[in-house]
């Protein structure tokens, strides 16, 4: 029943040769990988407007430069990752890179970096887009974390689906975005070059704080959080259709144009028209409530600007589980997240980003602004590490051209470590602490688990040992008996086929019964001694494992031990809950026991089945 | 860590010879026994009021009457039960004594009525004490849920520490509750002669229902909840202190006269006083600040009613677990209900009446007026079966003055029988056919659980079968195997230790692995086929599990199929989460999956511990 209501929400499996079959072609990929980009622009304008207005109309006349510095840098690591993706086209982006060019470490921190920059992705930009919509419907402000968490539930779902039928699902939305802004933003153009621009002295509150360096530096750093996402095609190029390369390349640099287009668009005409943002307001939403009113076009815009970042958060869903089973795979991560689920897609990650960004929702109480700077530095650490491989990675293939693309990815490198440094600093007492603590908290357990797997594989290996082993020793068994009945008979008989050193054990609860029970064992079974245990505090599993820990002890001569278990099975299921459960007491103890014991004590579980 | 911290709450285990130990002297056992009695009033007052009420004055004026008759029937009930407890010193009460000498299905009654009784008593005086308080204190109204089931809570802890602590801890309340009422019913009863009687038509609302002789009769029903809680005494008789009949029969007839003088006291003061309650009070605190004020003395009386109501719930935990502990024994409920927990008490009776109650008290929203109709019925019908009984048994056993004896059971038997007709007639719509559904229920279940330990008993019975056994069948050994590695080898060399007739099974999850791994076996076990299975959905379970099941029917021949299962046991718990736990998966299927089939499949597991 339940697997039926599984495959009703999450459809029927998928076979392993279908995995082939699911590729992206170039609208599709368009939708997959650009939202987290596209969307950028709603929370960075948002910040760049927060962190300038505090300085009165002289911090806003500074949006459209400090826009302008971050579109640079945008052409700059655009290009970059263009390279990339030509120099890479199995993906796995900046680990990968960074991993194979610079060094094992340096990947694992560009790793440890991306995943929490993937969750905290997810975690923004659900955030940000129910800000939107509450923008429109002030009545939803209360319940911002609640939605924003319903959201996640259903991008979950529609990720566990998997990623063809998720591809279709949010290309609605992404084109939906791209074809209500820029007609927006064009008609926000010509109605700039009609009427002229507003100066902004004429509509901006009063400064409360000076206009300092930090605070330009401090806007410029929490205003780059608008690269965020461009990294996501480099690393999901093998979902191309093929030839990968070329599709993944020509899907980011349209992807790059639409988002300076709608980056500088939309922050220009914020600042030349004097846009000015309310209380329970985003920038973006006073924006299109200023050109369009507060009609059906202003509430498909937020609609709109809700919809692309919720999608925004299913780039972290594609990229998430990929980087986790890369990381498992290479033994940096628990072996889990390379399964496959029924879906053909990562099922563990998946559950896993859900759980870990559903917290940050919580606990950062649904608002973005308080999440942006713990954001962006993963992001942006990936990028140079990323970049500073390529360079690496040209320097030894020397191929066409070998110096002008070392430049290139040089360039980008610089640049991204600049602004690094620029986030890292300005904003670190704000939150960035909590990324740069965590990061190497990470590669520190990446390696813990590397370093088990490698042991478990030394502790397995058959190297030097010959293919003819030891005998096997002679074996002691222990069978806990609970009286003299059928299930028993089956144990024993089973215990006598394989072994001649047997002992029965019966754990006396009610003072007395020991004795009864050995007079009737003497008939049935004379050859084999029943021990009676005595338990004055009613326990059966304590007098059980002391005994046998004892025995142990005892025998220290290379035999092997192995309890063998009678255990009787109701025909129902509603049955099991009139017994005691003893047997499944017993085996759950003994696995914990011999963890902490590290005798190798064999476990025989012989089942007789009740037929009502 | 855990088992540290239930030593501090619940206290250390104590061995089976102390049981004898812990039994109770009369001081001790009135307050352990007589609770739900005494506090009785408190909601049986309330619902004789609130019956009435609605008839004005007219109705009013009759709250006297009804009471002497609820007295009257109080005194035949008690001297019924003073007589069961001499005749069945073991205790047991209804139930023990309507299966012994009516039958099974009487005493199954019984016994289904009273514990839907003791759960109700533990939901209703637990509620009604929350009401007690509230009305002192009315800001507390809005809480009075989550009040009461932090009381129960606290209860249950009390409980599980053992019986003579909860003596010790109960004592003071029911003093406390004894020291203030009957002070202030003789100070009131001074005052009533001193100024003379307040006639009821000057005080009472006016009627909104006319006096009809249902509403008689309805209000007689609801105050007969003032009985419940009498047969407590006979049910613990074994928990007296030696001689358990005489102790345990003194106590009763002090604890039907304190019931009798607080009753009727209370019900003539607020009758002859004129006292009308408010709409957020009981009637008992509208006749204390009456009497009182709204001091400190009025707030002691208060609080002495909530701590006798919260004791009151504590008769239910004395004696609930204690009868399901003799239906388990006789079969009628899973055998957990028998067990003796840590502390010498049955553990199990007191969570499942803690988890019961509870979801009582949060359905009917902490109001004890929505509850009292389901209550006293379950309490009635076992007065009138245990009556019953006890005239069969001065019959059989003839003993001195048995046609007294007779007679007077015979009269309680009677009248409790006359008093259970007027409350399910009068009761039935507001809430009784809940109880009158529930009890046939009750019973079913009892006979179902019956039935099947019968069943069970019979399947293993080794009557008819000869000492010596048949033999042993041949072997057949399945041996799952993920690759060659050590903990392979050690349960190759087991499985061929045992049997010869071996089949290693590999699940090929990327294909090509298999064809691989084959050539490698062929060097290490050349003598033991690898059968190597696709699984094109990426399922371990399920292709092992149809593997099995299509071995098993084509080898239907007799012998006994096995399955060893290699399982590598990692050195730390937290390394258990870097591995795929496959084999208890496999083991958690094999189990569930030899249910549904009823093979007889031997479960082998053969550790391989790891070092670090």
């Amino acid at each position: 029943m339940l697997s039926r209501l599984k495959n009703t929400v999450i459809g029927s499996p998928l076979p392993t040769q279908q995995l082939a079959e699911n590729r992206l072609n170039k609208i599709r990929a368009l939708a997959a990988f650009s939202p987290d980009a596209l969307s950028s622009i709603a929370y960075a304008n948002q910040e760049i407007y927060l962190g300038l207005v505090v300085a009165g109309a002289a911090g806003l006349v500074l949006a459209w430069p400090i826009g302008l510095v971050i579109v640079g840098v945008l052409v700059i690591v655009a290009i970059s990752y263009y390279q990339t993706i030509h120099g890479y086209p199995s993906g796995g982006g900046s680990y990968i890179v960074a991993r194979a060019n610079i060094g094992t470490l340096p990947g694992l921190i560009a790793a440890g970096a991306l995943l929490l920059d993937y969750l905290l992705c997810a975690a923004v930009s659900l955030t940000a887009g129910v800000d939107a919509i509450a923008s429109a419907f002030p009545n939803l402000w209360p319940y911002k974390t609640i939605i924003a968490l319903g959201l996640l539930g259903l991008i979950m779902l529609a990720n566990l689906r998997g990623l063809r039928e998720t591809g279709t699902f949010m290309a609605v939305p992404v084109y939906l975005f791209l074809f209500t802004y820029i007609p927006m933003l064009i008609y926000g153009a010509i109605h700039l070059w009609m009427e002229g621009p507003t100066p902004m002295v004429t509509v901006a509150p009063p400064p409360v704080q000076p206009l300092s360096l930090f605070l330009i530096m401090h806007t410029f750093a929490t205003g780059c959080t608008a690269l965020t996402g461009i990294e996501a095609i480099s690393n999901g190029v093998p979902a191309f259709k093929q030839p990968e390369s070329k599709n993944a390349g020509r899907t980011l640099i349209v992807m790059a144009i639409l988002m300076g287009i709608l980056f500088v668009g939309s922050i220009g005409l914020t600042q030349f028209l004097g846009v000015i943002a309310g209380p329970q307001e985003t920038i973006l939403s006073a924006l299109a409530r200023h050109l369009l009113g507060s009609g059906p076009a202003y509430v498909l815009i937020q609609l709109s600007t809700l919809l692309i970042l919720a999608v925004a958060a299913n780039t972290s869903f594609a990229d998430f589980p990929r980087l986790s089973a890369i990381l498992a795979r290479d033994g940096f991560l628990p072996r889990q997240f390379t399964g496959l689920g029924d879906r053909l897609v990562f099922t563990n990650g998946i559950v896993f980003l859900t759980i870990a960004a559903g917290v940050l929702i919580v606990i950062f109480r649904g608002n973005s602004h308080l999440l942006i700077p713990l954001f962006a530095i993963g992001a942006f650490l990936a990028f140079t590490l990323s970049q500073a491989g390529m360079v690496i990675h040209w320097f030894r293939e020397r191929t066409q051209n070998w110096r002008l693309k070392a430049f290139l990815n040089g360039l980008g490198a610089f640049a991204t470590a600049t602004t690094l440094l620029i986030i890292t600093i300005s904003k670190f007492r704000e939150g960035a602490w909590i990324t740069v603590l965590l990061i190497p908290i990470f590669v520190f357990v990446f390696l813990r688990i590397h370093q088990h797997y490698i042991d478990v594989g030394k502790q397995l290996s058959l190297r030097g040992l010959p293919p003819d082993l030891k005998p096997t020793p002679p074996m002691r068994l222990v069978v806990p008996v609970s009286g003299i009945h059928r299930g028993i008979v089956d144990a024993m008989d089973f215990a006598q086929s394989i072994s001649k050193d047997i002992t029965a054990l019966y754990i006396e609860l009610d003072p007395g019964t020991g004795e009864e029970l050995s007079k009737e064992w003497e008939c049935w079974w004379p050859d084999i001694p029943l021990v009676v245990l005595p338990s004055p505090y009613r326990s059966i599993i304590r007098p059980l494992l002391d005994y046998l820990d004892e025995d142990d002890r005892k025998h220290n001569d290379g035999t092997l031990a192995a309890v063998v278990l009678p255990e009787f099975i109701p025909a129902k299921w509603w049955q099991q809950l009139l017994h005691n459960q003893t047997s499944l007491l017993i085996k759950t103890a003994l696995l914990y026991r011999r963890r902490t014991l590290g005798f190798q004590r064999i476990i025989i579980d012989v089942p007789y089945h009740l037929k009502k």
